[in-house]
């Protein structure tokens, strides 16, 4: 019985699961290296002894995070088939902005992202080569989607495509940044979209 | 003599100062969360009891920091004379940017700048409330710049001021953050600079 369908694996992927979002939550409040996995475990109603033979490190935690946060994102990327700046790049631009507006639901994953990226700016943080190689990803990406599009003749932004991109990667993580500190006045996609239509005529069209 | 001058008073002073330069190394290495006291006080070439003697809490010694970093901002706001934003719009934006020209030579107070602004945007955080008050009159202060920029017919972007203030705001934390992982290819002040020039075209005359 144990061996078949719904049983251990299953149970210990609920079961990390369950240690994952707890850790979202620690992490968020009070970032990485303000969070125990003593606390985590707590969070997650089990014992320490659980948590380590899953995750022995508070670093194998973050490190299964930030796959599954990259994972996540990539999945939407591809759903929206919004992998190719160079053949769509208003497509690409466009999936960009429904992972914003999809973002705005949960608001632990932002806090988490603005609370890691920020300490691990630090060069010996856990994080801080994830992050390095995140940013220079993104900021490919984006430099790809306007270059093609200064190509066509459809960028009316005077900022070249590479300056654009750091723009937009900045704007997008300063936003959400504000969001946390006043989610009234604060509107991530909308400022985003605004700040593209300006750049993209033809994303607003 | 220990009264006069150069006394008790300047030899506390330089205490203080080499704690709160600790700190600002500490807090910008680990954060808040991540940084004790003890590391503090031995960073700072003081004992445990000494700096306690001096700031009696880790909170203390976060507000210290806050209330010098405010200073030190508002100081060369008044050196440039950039405190008006309605009466000399145009001064106030090249306050800014000289500021961030400044920021350039000190990226400790970035690093500080980054990782607590991020960490505090946890409500339970005891910097929180610091941050939520500074973002709100720095918007205040763009919005008023902005709007009369706009009524004097100076505005050539697409964005109403007080999103405008946010854009602003939003794309200086985030190149910071940008510019911390990759310092040879972010220019923080010439990106600023060029995304205000695009919306005041009079700021580049």
């Amino acid at each position: 019985m144990a061996t078949t369908g719904r049983g251990p694996y299953a149970k210990t992927a609920e079961v990390r699961r369950k240690i994952l979002q707890a850790c979202v939550d620690a992490f968020g409040d009070a970032g990485f290296h303000g969070s125990s996995t003593k606390d985590i475990a707590q969070r997650a109603g089990i014992s320490h002894t659980g948590l380590r033979h899953h995750f022995p490190t508070k670093e194998d935690l973050l490190i299964a995070l930030l796959e599954l946060r990259a994972e996540h994102s990539s999945q939407l990327l591809t759903e929206l088939n919004a992998r190719t700046p160079e053949t769509d790049p208003l497509d690409a631009l466009r999936g960009q902005l429904a992972i914003l507006r999809e973002n705005r639901r949960s608001p632990g994953m932002i806090e988490l992202h603005t609370v890691l990226s920020g300490e691990a700016t630090s060069p010996d943080h856990p994080a801080h080569n994830y992050y390095v190689k995140r940013y220079q990803d993104i900021r490919q990406h984006y430099t790809r989607a306007f270059t093609t599009l200064a190509e066509r003749g459809d960028l009316s932004a005077p900022f070249p495509p590479a300056q654009l991109a750091t723009m937009t990667i900045s704007l997008i993580n300063g936003l959400q940044m504000q969001w946390l500190y006043d989610r009234e006045s604060v509107d991530v996609e909308g400022t985003v979209r605004d700040f593209l239509v300006s750049a993209v005529p033809a994303l607003g069209r």
